[in-house]
């Protein structure tokens, strides 16, 4: 029996860890950290492997670190494209926890904010874990996320009263109606998709590096601050040579809707 | 000046406090609880007691406990009895910080699960501080949410590859076309609203009392578990005197929509 948490480590500080997610870390003999290829690479590492000296020291456990398949971009489209490169990410999973984790250990996965929203780490280890024969078990140890840290940061509520809140992508900002919006952050967004809601009466929240030495914010109208947004995008990502950022987006209510 | 923190406690048990949750409450002088009348009022306030003294002890600290205004039902509809209700509340937060904490001092509100989510206390604190020429400075301080909880327990992500998240309310959900829903989190739900969505191909999974000793969890097809999820409500509810309660909704994919 092996068992593995993924763990919520929050948005970078070891402050935003709970008592929770540092008790497991101390319950955790083999430490897998992911990493991708490109910028930022090694400063993201670092800040894992930080979280772990701050809480249990140099030594009494074990990190390995490996590197996370790049994401394809297939002929066969978005859905197929995201299934090979899942296909690839199980098997790095299988093989981490066949050859790097003994029976009756305990491994753990350290991941940014929480492990539920957008990272499909877990559908891929329940799937591992159901065709074990009960051989793996996992928990799941929820973190801060970075839409928690915009915000605090921003001292904004996620919500007005009675208003649903949505969170989704760049990929659906970049591609939907700016009509249907209403209020909605937006995560993994490339393309500085808020560019299309100028002219719609909206707000924007902006926060890069939440919750790390580096973070910066800018908010106010869309239809004001987007070349203020894009030259401190750009200036950011300049001098540190890459970027994790997100935003809310929120339409003004109107005289008539506050009255309905 | 006079500070305020609104922390985020996240659900209950005091293991889902961050360390900068922990630090802040370490940082304070006066700590302002707020109880609603009704069932559970004395397991709540009680909770909220324990975790003060789990991180600080019994002594050098100062609670204040004041009763929250009801939420009221008006003739002139939804809206306007928030705003009665919301007038009330910063009303009784102003006397608070201005009876209860010293210049110099600061103080804290308590709040279940993260401070931005469908809790206005945000906005009013900061009406409170625009308007306090410079004599009243807040900060928000996240916390795990009852959604972050109810993936974790359930061991599943809060989207699907590319799928927006919707966080909502049981009145939206009591009123909503079923149709509209494709994945959204639904909070505050006192009309067992999920029975709306029998015959549309979705999934529930439901939390009550999460993160909490008495935590229950039910999901499956909501056309085969709506009956055990309503007797399952009606037994802790009478068990304990009142629920806290989530669920998430989720549409199953067909085939047409995984070969999209």
């Amino acid at each position: 029996m092996k068992k593995l948490y993924l763990i919520g480590m929050g948005p970078g500080g070891p402050q935003y860890l709970t008592i929770q997610a540092i008790e497991t870390l101390k319950r955790t003999n083999v430490f897998f950290m992911l990493e991708k290829e490109g910028q930022g690479k090694e400063e993201l590492l670092q800040m894992r492997k930080d979280i772990l000296t701050h809480y249990l020291g140099e030594s009494g456990y074990r990190v390995v670190i490996a590197t996370s398949p790049p994401r394809r971009m297939t002929a066969e489209g978005y859905k197929a494209g995201v299934k090979v490169w899942h296909d690839e990410k199980r098997a790095l999973f299988e093989r981490l926890l066949t050859q790097e984790l003994d029976d009756g250990q305990s491994g753990a996965l350290l991941l940014w904010g929480d492990p539920s929203i957008y990272d499909q780490t877990v559908s891929l280890i329940a799937e591992l874990a159901a065709s074990s024969a009960g051989e793996l078990d996992f928990e799941i140890i929820p973190g801060i996320t970075s839409v928690q840290m915009l915000t605090a940061r921003h001292k904004i509520p996620m919500n007005r009263v009675g208003e649903s809140i949505t969170i989704t992508t760049g990929r659906h900002a970049e591609t939907c109606d700016p009509a249907d919006l209403q209020n909605a952050v937006v995560m993994l967004d490339y393309n500085a998709s808020f560019q299309r809601f100028k002219g719609q009466n909206m707000d924007v929240y902006w926060g890069g590096y939440l919750g790390c030495p580096d973070e910066v914010l800018v908010s106010g109208p869309i239809d004001e601050v987007t070349d203020d947004l894009l030259a401190t995008k750009a200036a950011v990502r300049d001098k540190k040579g890459w970027l994790m950022d997100i935003y809310l987006l929120r339409r003004r209510e109107t005289d008539d809707s506050k009255a309905s």
